[in-house]
């Protein structure tokens, strides 16, 4: 097999062998396939696609260019969860301690946040003590014992996929269907999944901005969870502005606890009980949809998910009583507010805008490895469809830094305010499974 | 300018200014854009395709990569020829010498051959002591002395397409149209030509297998020239079969002179004296092709252009000797005849099958600085449409090899016989101007 022959093959619209697949994956994971060969064929890729059967072979021979985790040990059917990623996206740490209540194991390896996206290991060591790093034995212990843990990636998972992904960044084939699907799939199987519930955002603030779009990654995500025996079901949910009204790592924190205790914006509750309903009939513990959202409502509104997850972080060296007292997480010294220039309603936040706005204000990461604040963000006090009158108080940057112009900038540019009200969008979309 | 835009921006099908393209060309040349971006961008390119404004800025910058010569100081217009690459392709070897003849300058750089193609300088060499290596200065004394010279290419000429040919060919973008184009047109500019008169070959022991594709590529380097103020003209000629009835380097030289003499295949004489009406009209000779036709036909068998080659043999160090008696130069001691399986009709010869069992008898180069042996080649008895009988010789390997199994099996199989006579092509399809 050559290279160049492969590559031509694909730009003339054919199919791989999972042999080919193979030998492109691997042969560039250890370097014998060189970059510049890659990103021919990843842009070969991008413009003739891949069929399901292509796409469920490359993810299968993403996750074998590395190590998986094996989660053997742990009893039960372990559902992981995915989010394609939004702003004040803090569904992981509602979701993982309602589903663990009823007894669906969950042992979930996490990431950091870049860019205009928070990490959900970034946003729980806001609180004082919280450890991310545990050993592969310690991670299976922690779930056996108190039914959830969260742990920053551990091993070589998907190596292939790590590598690609920096290769496309650079080579303007990130926005690729096949791609960006066996990307998120191999490292969720890598990760020892046996069901997976995916959340696809959809909107100005998400990575796919049209329902067409986020159908055809999310359709795309099922298949090959069908082709690779993972029982996979994904939302649509919607990302034209901002989830909840908490952005930044000890402010989200605040607001997951929130909604913990059975209160919190809607757009929270409704989303992280539809992932968690659909996890709790994938984990075996109730029969259908309906029986599973109406008793995860009362488990919400009952506090018992809050009690998991207290327990967690007491587990994994938090301060439990900052769980309990949430006001004592870390807060930052300046609170600038964003007000209306005229009154009319709001009908549009830029969810990308206000990501960005929070990193600047110290929440986020410009590039691997930048230290975060975790006291840093942004609240929104106001939300698409509501009114406002000029003047009042529509959002506050929460900084530790002097000066927070840019930022302050970004968030006023993020609001769209009309004098008709907008068409409310609903949370959820579609469900694909 | 990032260059990860630029990719993007070609991906989406838009149109790159001519800065854009100085700074991709610039940027690749001097090694500030890697070759993996490069490799996405040539890609892109394959897929979307260039406007032809796009096209000629893009000879434009590849000429600025490097040196041009400068042929000022020849009288007269400086009309240049070039050849897609054939087999059998001894065209130039006759041109030259009879539009010089006439008038016409001939400044010629030319190339050595590589894959189953050979290079007229390879050709050349093969006459004792000819040397292609020539100063500028006295590349320009020997066309204004003898109105004619041909020398390896010097200087650092269009070092941007050098660079991206190597890259093309191994990220399978070769056969994009504006880069094939723009690689050949860059060149011919950078060698100082007023005027282009294109050979573009098509069928199957050709680069372009359909007349529409060859008409594409004519069209798109006429438009080039005309963009960038070169009168161009282009010819599509058959190259269903190979070229003449000799292939290999001292053999070619050998038919070559034949032609010179007023003998010769007649694909050679049609071709030849066509490629040499329209350099001579564009060089400002003769007025109409047909006055051109007229007079060049008489030229040619009156022997003075056999004059003129063998003054510039004798002047670039040649033995004249062996232009007057061809039958001294170099020959191999083996002659392996090909014959007939079966009686009837010859219905093709794969010119490309031609050219690798003439490279396997020592001819040619499997890759660059290999030596090549100027006795090797194939005498190609019968041709498209000629009745052979069962057992008849059809060709013969010329080797000084022990062996030329791979080579004569090679041979064989590029033979079709059929029982019913194939239809005839045309030596020339079209004209493009």
């Amino acid at each position: 097999m050559r290279m160049v022959d492969l590559i031509h093959k694909k730009r003339q619209g054919h199919s791989f062998t999972t042999d080919e697949l193979r030998y492109i994956i691997q042969g560039y994971t250890c370097g014998d396939i060189p970059d510049y060969q890659m990103a021919a064929w990843l842009m070969a890729v991008y413009f003739q696609g891949m069929t399901d059967e292509e796409i469920a072979d490359l993810t299968t021979v993403m996750v074998e260019s590395g190590d998986t985790i094996d989660l053997s040990g742990i009893r039960g059917i372990k559902v992981d969860k995915h989010s394609t990623g939004g702003v004040g996206d803090k569904i992981s740490l509602i979701v993982a301690p309602l589903v663990a209540t009823v007894g669906v194991p969950v042992a979930k390896m996490s990431g950091r946040g870049l860019g205009h996206t928070g990490g959900t290991i970034d946003k729980l060591e806001a609180i004082e003590g919280f450890q991310a790093e545990l050993s592969n034995e310690q991670f299976i212990e922690h779930v056996n014992t108190y039914k959830m843990a969260i742990a920053g990636q551990t091993g070589n998972l998907a190596p292939a996929d790590k590598k690609l992904y920096a290769l496309r960044d650079v080579t303007a084939t990130v926005d690729s269907m096949p791609l960006i699907a066996s990307s998120i799939m191999s490292k969720k199987i890598a990760s020892g999944a046996d069901c997976i519930v995916l959340d696809v955002k959809m909107g100005a603030g998400a990575f796919m901005k049209s329902l067409a779009d986020a159908r055809r990654l999310a359709n795309t995500m099922v298949k090959i969870g069908q082709r690779l025996n993972r029982k996979t079901i994904a939302i649509i949910s919607d990302m034209n502005q901002p989830l909840g009204c908490e952005v930044g790592n000890a402010n989200e924190v605040k607001e997951a606890i929130e909604v913990l205790r059975g209160n919190g914006p809607e757009d929270l509750q409704v989303i992280s009980l539809t992932i968690a309903a659909h996890m709790t009939v994938l984990g075996g513990i109730y029969k259908t949809f309906a029986d599973a959202l109406h008793n995860l409502t009362t488990i919400l509104q009952s506090g018992s998910a809050f009690h998991t997850f207290r327990q967690f972080i007491q587990a994994q060296g938090g301060n439990p009583d900052l769980a309990d007292n949430p006001e004592r997480l870390p807060q930052a010294a300046n609170h600038i507010d964003i007000t209306a220039w005229k009154t009319g309603y709001i009908q549009q936040i830029d969810a990308e805008a206000v990501g960005t706005a929070a990193m600047m204000a110290g929440a986020g990461r410009q590039k691997k490895g930048d230290a975060i604040d975790p006291a840093a963000g942004i609240t929104l006090l106001k939300k698409s469809g509501d009114p406002v009158a000029k003047g009042e108080r529509m959002a506050v940057i929460h900084t530790n830094k002097k000066t927070a112009e840019e930022a302050l900038q970004r968030l006023q540019d993020a609001y769209v305010i009309t004098e008709q009200p907008p068409q409310i969008q609903p949370y959820i979309h579609e469900i694909v499974c």
